[in-house]
């Protein structure tokens, strides 16, 4: 937005602005300090605080005026629905600056996902930046469906609208220092290079930030955060649907005091159900106070301290020349939002709508060879390596135990049950079959297209031929969640869109994977294991400890293929 | 400077680093802390914090390891010597970071003017920054030597050493919207706007906010700089030869123990031998720490705060992935700094060489209309508007007086002094002549070339003939500063680059500059009074409040001529 003369007639009071907030207090994120003034809005522009006269009046008598959250850090894809979809259900909730990884978008399609991201957001009520995806393919043996290198990135270089590099997965890569990363933290060098490691090691975080990497939504103890932020680390506190590190981190920044300036909040993957039920980073905001935050502090890392690291000069506080993107709170000890504006605009009425043509190439994304129950048969002996799940957790442990067989084959139970991978882009007919423990389905299975990060399809169960039919059902629907028992399909989400994402509506979507959690649980899965998000991870193979992927068990501590699993 | 795989083993400790520093406390900006850590450097950077091995290990038990100090904005030529031999005076206080306006230069030489700062700051050991002169002229009617556009700034917008736009001093221009401004503000919108502004009036600080500038320097009181700083302003503390707001504004940050990450430090304008005698930007903290702020937070003023604002991501300090620039200070109590280093090399060493060649068209800049000793006479009748000097202060105030008479001439006397501003850029023959209240010289004249920001010749004395021999000692020697007395040059410090630096080395600016100040002292100019800064700035029409220029007295908070002066 340039700044004109209509700006500075409002701003020097001559002429009364578009629109002044009135009556309220705002949250000063410089100074820290709440009180009383009116904000005049012109052109989607804050250009005065003080005494002013508007055209438009808004009476906040009462209410507290801080500015639009930002989210740090997260993948749109995760939620389900459509990136506008998504942001039409979070801005509501304050969240109106969103930083956006498209890496499971750009795993399956490439420069063509990340260009659907940039379009899907190009009209949304809220400020959507997108990083590069840094690590597509995960690892260089990853069976994904593109490879997004240096060369590709260069033409998103001077987007406005592109900030740096994406989620630095591969850590490995950039402490052995391997060409083709360097290359890519080099390209934006001059922006900012966010980061994903969990390691305590002194020299492994040195090198990884001496390299350019600045921050990171992997800490799940307060000491780690703060080993990490002493070394320069911008913290992002990451609360989820299945990760949620706030109460953790935010606890020992209670405890300890130290500066806040350098950590934020992020959601990293939250599902739309999740947001809808207890909020998205206002969640946050209310979270960290209820474990003894200030206010002020609280607000200042869903705002301020979000802006400053990705450099983003006009967002972030309530102060001339920041774009009018306001939160309106029922007060600073509730921190209910009451109304949110992004560029002096109530986001209240938005209703977002499709975009991708029925047509679209990004419609028929799974591409799998044929299957059949004999290629679920695993065959064990002795003692096997096991995913051993851990509640509420992305890590998972790894185990060895003696499995239980029929006929020298792995026999699901209530304590192990079978996951299977199978790759899907290129109809490789890979597919990686192995046990984990936790689960505890009993007759049935479930399935997803969603696997991060090169999305395959992922099944887990108790029988061979309920996967078989989880999986044909996702061949059907162009991917998505289900779930099958005793031969039939109870319920399925179909996610056409890369076979990630829906465009059928968010309540739909809602409303059947509320029945999907229904249907899991009581088919045996403990209460406190969400099945899809966490199906959706087990084919990662950069988070600890052990992982499937279409060309087996993959140690990610040695960051090996088990060779021999049984 | 990219990074490598050398600098990735020696991240890593595969292979000692270059240099290491053992056995000090560093200071970690970003939680606070001083704590006890080898630093590793390779290639000039900073790869490692923890415990290191090194081909060169330097000891520095016992003392405290600290960020290279950042000068958060100045004028190079205001030390009179040049760009390189102030790096190398200030860079030993530790400086190691100048965010430079070379809007002297621009205004004698136009992008000329800029070249030679950015050449002269090439190879010094130090990384100098250049804002793009916002208003040269500083006021329409300004008689200086070159008009620097938006359209000429266009060139040095990539520039690798360019931040931004330097200080809007002409706040009118912006919040009237005036389309050549504008479009400079525009031209350097996603960098960083630095402003120059003295008003406590609401509606202009929103408005030049609203505009995006981003900076102030010229608040002299902390009410002020609050008000500023709760509007999103970013405030330079400054502390220079003539101007020091430190003290005031520093106890007011102690005493209410408001978040100081929106402050930095500056100079503006400091002269060698002050540098010399109190140090440069480790002098603020120093005096900072005296008033009360506690050490940590003083350095994150002259350090992290000011790389935050300028967007420099390498600086401000000691961590992986930042620039080995540090300071090595003898204690958090004493703060004096033993040793320094750039890029990881000890400046101690470092001797400036003189770059402009000889016949540089930059040498012969006085270009004056012959001037005759009745060009002094100054006609006087009843009341006169008169220039009244604040001892410590730029600002003057603007008093009426009946002046000292003879035949109907203002005859100078020891309450009031004549002053005259000669146009020299053009030799169009502008010369305007006026009283001054508090000067007190007898018997004699002082002039300069450095006459803020047209640099036209500046002279004040007490006698025609002397102020006209004034005038002719400097236009042989190309400018500098002059003081005659009773028909004699008692010294001279030629300042021929541009009228505004010389390269004949510090120690001889220096020494002949003491010996200057004595005889101005001695011609009755009272010891709270330094003759040269307070001339530079007396034909400055943008500070108020009574200023004279070649075209006659101004009258700065009218923004417009004293039509009649008796």
């Amino acid at each position: 937005m340039n700044f004109d003369s209509k700006m500075a007639q409002a701003g020097m009071g001559i002429r009364p602005a578009h629109t002044v907030f009135r009556g309220g207090q705002i949250v000063n994120v410089f100074t820290g300090e709440v009180y009383r003034a009116d904000v005049a809005v012109e052109n989607g522009m804050i250009v005065g605080i003080g005494s002013y006269a508007g055209e438009h009046v808004v009476d906040i008598s009462g209410k507290i005026l801080c500015p639009g959250f930002l989210d740090a850090h997260l993948h749109l894809e995760s939620t389900l629905v459509t990136p506008s979809e998504l942001v039409e259900n979070a801005v509501k909730c304050g969240t109106t600056t969103y930083i956006v990884d498209p890496h499971e978008s750009a795993n399956v399609s490439g420069a063509a996902g990340i260009d659907y991201i940039l379009e899907e957001t190009e009209e949304v009520p809220a400020n959507v930046y997108v990083m590069m995806p840094s690590c597509v393919p995960a690892l260089p043996f990853e069976d994904n469906g593109c490879t997004f290198t240096a060369e590709e990135m260069k033409q998103y270089r001077n987007h406005p609208r592109v900030l740096g590099l994406g989620e630095v997965m591969d850590h490995i890569s950039v402490i052995q220092a391997e060409p083709s990363m360097l290359e890519k933290l080099e390209l934006f060098s001059d922006q900012v290079c966010d980061g994903h490691i969990m390691t305590t090691d002194e020299k492994q975080l040195s090198t990884y930030l001496a390299a350019g990497v600045r921050t990171n939504h992997e800490c799940t103890t307060y000491a780690e955060a703060k080993q990490q932020c002493r070394l320069g680390m911008h913290i992002h506190v990451r609360q989820g649907s299945a990760a949620r590190n706030l109460d953790a981190l935010v606890s020992g920044l209670v405890a300890e005091g130290i500066d806040t300036s350098a950590w934020s909040f992020c959601t990293d993957d939250k599902h739309i159900e999740d947001i809808r039920r207890e909020g998205h980073i206002d969640h946050c905001v209310r979270r960290a106070v209820e474990l003894g935050m200030k206010p002020v502090d609280a607000i200042r890392m869903a705002t301020h301290n979000t802006a400053q690291c990705y450099g983003l000069k006009q967002l972030g506080a309530v102060a001339p020349g920041y774009w009018a993107d306001l939160v309106v709170l029922d007060g600073l000890d509730t921190l209910n939002v009451c109304a949110v504006y992004h560029h002096g605009k109530n986001v209240a009425d938005f209703r977002a709508q499709p975009k991708l043509p029925a047509d679209s190439p990004l419609r028929t994304s799974i591409h799998c060879a044929p299957v059949e129950l004999e290629d679920f048969a695993h065959p064990v002996s002795d003692e096997s390596r096991v995913i051993e799940l851990i509640p509420g957790q992305l890590v998972t442990n790894d185990i060895t135990a003696q499995l239980p067989q029929e006929n020298g084959f792995f026999a699901p139970d209530e304590t192990y049950s079978k996951l299977a991978v199978i790759e899907r882009h290129r109809a490789s007919g890979k597919m990686g079959v192995a046990a984990v423990r936790g689960f505890g389905i009993r007759g049935g299975a479930v399935a997803s297209s969603v696997a991060h990060d090169s999305h395959n399809l992922s099944v887990i169960g108790d029988n061979d031929a309920d996967m078989l039919l989880a999986i044909r059902e996702l061949q059907r629907t162009g991917g998505g969640y289900t779930v099958v028992s005793g031969g039939k399909v109870l319920h399925t989400v179909p996610l056409p869109i890369m076979g990630l994402m829906s465009d059928a509506g968010f309540s739909e979507v809602q409303d059947t994977l509320a029945a999907m959690l229904e249907d899991v649980h009581r088919l045996g899965v403990p209460e406190n294991i969400e099945p899809f998000i966490l199906l959706s991870f087990l084919a990662l193979p950069v988070i600890p400890t052990l992982r499937l992927t279409p060309r087996g068990l993959f140690d990610v501590t040695r960051m090996e293929f088990v060779e021999k699993q049984n």
